[in-house]
C-alpha cells in the first residue's frame, strides 16, 4: 500500500491543533514506512507570515510528543524539506491566485495531484470552495484535484445538503473525501473482515439468531476546552450523525459485492435507508436525552443550555436480515471509562436441555467488539464447569489485536485514511447520500425534544448516564450491558 | 452431586492395575469431597489371601502417587476403615456363597445397595456373570444390584452379541454400566454443553456450512508391557470402536430432548445407525491401516503380526444434518505427540471480497475441541493485519480449560464415572446397542483387510502414520491437520 501519483498536499488550517497533532504526525509516518511518493510535498496554509523554516520548526515543537510513535525521528529533516508554508486567508479572493502561483512554482512543470485538507472551522468550508472553484483550483484537465472534509459536515439535514450542492458547484462527489477518523481505525475496518472473511458470523447473523445490537460509545472526559462548539452540537450531532450510524452500517449492511468503494457506499445507503425513522409520538420511548450535572459551569456554555452530553436511542431496521432485531445505541460523556464497543445479543438455545443458570437470559451468547482502546473480540458461550453434575458457566473465547502485535502495529486512524485519499480511494470516506441519510434520522430526535419542550435528564459524572436510558433499554425487555471490555486483563 | 443411597462396591480383580491406579482414587476423591454415602464400602475381591488391612496397606502403598491429589492424605485412615477384602476366585462356583456371606456380615441389616465392578481380564466376565447370577447376587428384591464393565466388550460384533446376551440372563440392561472412560472426561461432557447451552454453534453444525469433520487420538507412547493384549486387539478394537465413536456421536447427534440417559443413548443410537458400514470394495479407498516399524520387536507381539498399530477411517452419515460431510478418524501409537482432538471444519465463505491469502481453502474457519491432555476450544478465523490495504491473518479465540480453573479443578473420569454409576445414571455409560452398532463399524474394515491379504502400511515411530493416510484424506480433497492442539503456550 503506497502512494501511486505524485500529489501537493494543501492544509488550509495550517496552524491548528488537528494539523500538529494528527495530520503532519501520519504523513510523517507514511513518509517513514516509504508510502508517500517521493515528489510528493505538503503546503501548509494559514493566517499567520512565517517562513518555510520556520512552519517547519514549528510543527516540530507541537508534535514532538506525537511524531516518531511508530518511526525514528532521524528521518525528520529528510520529511521536513517536503513541508512547504504559503500565508493567505481564505476569506480573501486575491490570496488564492497567491496560492496557486506558489503551489505550481514548487510543483514546476509535474502533474502533481493534489490533496486540500479543510483542517479549519466548518463556517469557513463554504466560502473556501467558492474561491477553489473561482480559481480553477478544482479543474482536474492536468491532474487530480481532491478535496477532504473534517465533521461535523452540516449542522443538520437542510445545512449538509446546502454544503453537498455548493461542493458540487466546484467539485464532482468522487473529488470529495469526507472524512470520520472511525472508519479508519483498524478494529473498525476489521468489521468488514469478520463478517465477510470468515464463514462461522454470517449463518447466524440476522433476526433468526440475534436478539438485538447495543452500540456503547462513551468518553470519561467532559467538553473541556471545547464548550464553544459542544454546546451547539451536542452528544447526537457529535457522534451519532457520524461515528455511531458507521459502525451500525458495518454491522448491519448486507455482503457487497466487491470490496470497492461504489459497493461499500451502496451496501451502507441501503442500511441508512432501511432504518425507520423515528416518528414524534416515538421519541419519548425511544430517546433519553442527558446531560451531566454542572454542564452549565463550564467555559462557552450557556447557562440555559438544553444540549445533550448522553443520548441513548433505539433504531429498527426495516429489511429481511433485521426485522424485529433492535439497535441500541448510546453515547456520552464523563461515563465511568472510556470505550467503543459494539455488543451483537444471540437468541437463547431455544430449549435448554441443563439445569439452566439462575438468569438464563442474560447470559446468552454475545460477540463483543471492542473498537477501543484494547480492540479485539470477545465471544461468550457456556462450558461446563468441570467436577459438576452438569452446572454451566459463562466464559470467554478472547481474541486482542495487542496480544497478536506489536502496540505500535495498530497505526492512527489519520494514517490510512490520508493514503487512501491520495490514492482517491474513498472507500473509507462518507458519500454525500450517506451524510444525507444519517441526518434524516438523527433530525427528528433533536426536533423531537425540542418541541416537547423537555430538557435532558441530568446524571453524575461518572456514571452511565441517566436512569431513564436504562429505562428504554428495559422497556424492550434487554439491559445495557456495562463495560464489557473493561472485565479482560 | 452426591451418593444418594449406601453401597457396597466390589470389585473384582482388587489386585490389579486398574484398581490402585484408578478406582481406589477416584473413589477416595469421591470420599474427601463428602460425594459418598457415609456407609458406602469397599470391598476388593481376587485371589491372594490377604487381611484387610494387608489389602489397605498394599492399595495405600500402589497408589501413593496418585492419591491426595485433589484432596489431603489426612483422611486415607478413615477412607481406608471403609476398605475390606475377601478372597476368592471368580471361576470358583463356591467363593461366591463365601463371598455373599461376608458381604451380608458387613452390610448387617441395611438394605445396601450393589456395584459390581469387573476391574479384570475379559475372559473372566462371562463366567463371573453366570455365577453373580447363580448365587443371586444380581437379584435386586432387597436392593439395587449393578455391574460395571470395563472395555474391551467383545472382540467383534458376535462376542459383543454373546456377552450381551450371557449378561441379560442374569442382569437387565438398567443393572448394566459399560465403561467408556472418555464420557467421563469433562472436555467429552462439555461438547454437549457446547452444542447445546450455546445458540451460536448449533445452527451453523450441519452440512451447510461444515465441510469434514476430524478426530485424532494420538499416542507417543508404545505398546509397552500391553503387547501380548494389543497384538490381538489392533487399534480398531482399541480405540475406534469404543472412544472414538463416542467422540463422534456426541459431535454429530441430533439435540437430545432432555438430558437423559435414555434420551442420549437414543440420539447416539441414531447417529450409529446412520453411519454407512464400509462395503467391502470400498475398504482401501476409505481406510488405511499401519504398523510403527519395529513393532515385531515387542514383548508379546508375534513376529508375523499384522495387527495395526494405527488406523485412519472415513466414515459417511447419511442422514439430513450429514449428507456430504466425510468425517475423518484416525489414532496410533508412536505419534509425534499426545493429543485427543477434533476439528470442526467449516466451510469456506462462500464469495471473498477481499484479496484472498495464499491457500484460501486451508484457512477457513476451524472449530478444535482439544479433549486432553490441554482441554479447550480454539476457533480459527480471519482477522485484518493492521496497517495493511485490507490483507488477513488466521487468528485464534482461545478459551482453555486450565486457564479458568485451578489444574486440580479437572477430575479423573472415574471419580465422575464411579459417582453415577453407584446413583444408577447411566448417560455417560454404553448402552448394548451402541456398543453393536459400532462392531458393526468396524467389522468390516477388520475383514475387509484380513480379506484382502494386505499388511498395515509401515511407519516411523514419531510420524503421523504411514503416508498413505495422507492420500486417503487428500484424495477426498482435504488434508490432516497435525498437532493443531500443540501451538498454543
Amino acid at each position: 500500500m503506497v502512494q501511486k501519483t505524485p500529489a501537493t498536499i494543501v492544509v488550509f488550517g495550517a496552524s491548528g491543533d488537528l494539523t500538529s497533532r494528527k495530520l503532519v504526525p501520519a504523513l510523517f509516518d507514511n513518509y517513514c514506512k516509504g508510502r508517500l511518493h517521493e515528489q510528493t510535498r505538503i503546503v501548509g496554509v494559514s493566517r499567520t507570515e512565517m517562513t518555510d523554516q520556520e512552519y517547519r520548526d514549528k510543527l516540530y515543537n507541537a508534535a514532538a510528543e506525537t511524531l516518531g510513535k511508530t518511526c525514528s525521528l532521524d528521518c525528520w529533516k529528510e520529511f521536513a524539506s517536503r513541508i512547504h508554508y504559503c500565508s493567505g486567508d481564505v476569506s480573501a479572493a486575491g490570496d488564492y491566485q497567491k496560492l496557486e502561483d506558489r503551489l505550481q512554482e514548487l510543483e514546476g512543470s509535474t502533474a502533481n495531484g493534489r490533496l486540500y485538507y479543510l483542517a479549519l472551522a466548518p463556517q469557513l468550508y463554504e466560502p473556501l470552495i467558492e474561491q477553489l472553484g473561482a480559481a480553477g483550483m478544482a479543474d482536474e484537465s492536468k491532474s487530480w484535484r481532491r478535496i477532504v472534509f473534517e465533521k461535523p459536515f452540516g449542522h443538520n439535514l437542510e445545512t449538509a445538503q446546502r454544503l453537498n450542492a455548493r461542493i458540487h458547484s466546484a467539485f464532482s462527489e468522487s473529488q470529495v473525501f469526507r472524512i470520520d477518523h472511525y472508519l479508519g481505525k483498524e478494529t473498525v475496518q476489521n468489521l468488514l473482515v469478520l463478517r465477510f472473511a470468515n464463514s462461522i458470523f454470517e449463518p447466524i447473523w440476522n433476526r433468526n439468531y440475534i436478539d438485538h445490537v447495543q452500540i456503547t460509545m462513551a468518553e470519561t472526559t467532559l467538553v473541556g476546552s471545547r464548550g464553544g462548539y459542544y454546546d451547539r452540537a451536542g452528544i447526537l450531532r457529535d457522534m451519532f450523525q457520524n461515528h455511531m450510524f458507521q459502525i451500525l452500517s458495518l454491522i448491519a449492511m448486507e455482503p457487497p459485492s466487491r470490496y470497492s468503494a461504489t459497493a461499500l457506499h451502496n451496501e451502507k445507503v441501503k442500511v441508512l435507508h432501511a432504518i425507520r425513522p423515528p416518528k414524534p409520538e416515538q421519541i419519548a420511548m425511544y430517546s433519553v436525552l442527558g446531560q451531566y450535572q454542572d454542564y452549565h459551569s463550564e467555559q462557552g456554555v450557556s447557562a440555559d443550555s438544553i444540549t445533550p452530553t448522553f443520548a441513548a436511542v433505539r433504531f429498527d431496521i426495516d429489511n429481511w436480515r433485521w426485522q424485529g432485531v433492535p439497535f441500541f445505541l448510546r453515547s456520552g460523556k464523563g461515563m465511568p471509562g472510556k470505550t467503543t464497543e459494539a455488543i451483537i445479543q444471540f437468541r437463547c438455545p431455544p430449549h435448554m436441555i441443563f439445569d439452566s443458570p439462575d438468569d438464563p437470559s442474560s447470559s446468552c451468547n454475545q460477540l463483543l467488539i471492542t473498537i477501543q482502546p484494547d480492540e479485539g473480540i470477545h465471544i461468550t458461550f457456556h462450558t461446563k464447569v468441570p467436577d459438576s453434575g452438569m452446572a454451566m458457566r459463562q466464559s470467554k473465547l478472547y481474541f486482542h489485536y495487542r496480544d497478536s502485535y506489536p502496540i505500535n502495529a495498530i497505526p492512527d486512524a489519520y494514517e490510512r485514511l490520508l493514503l487512501d485519499a491520495l490514492n482517491g480511494d474513498s472507500s473509507l470516506f462518507i458519500r454525500e447520500d450517506e451524510i444525507e441519510l444519517a441526518w434524516k434520522l438523527i433530525d427528528p430526535v433533536i426536533a423531537g425534544w425540542a418541541n416537547r419542550g423537555e430538557k435532558p435528564y441530568a446524571y453524575a459524572k461518572g456514571t452511565w448516564g441517566p436512569a431513564e436510558a436504562d429505562t428504554l433499554i428495559k422497556c424492550a425487555g434487554r439491559n445495557w450491558v456495562n463495560g464489557a471490555s473493561f472485565d479482560h486483563d
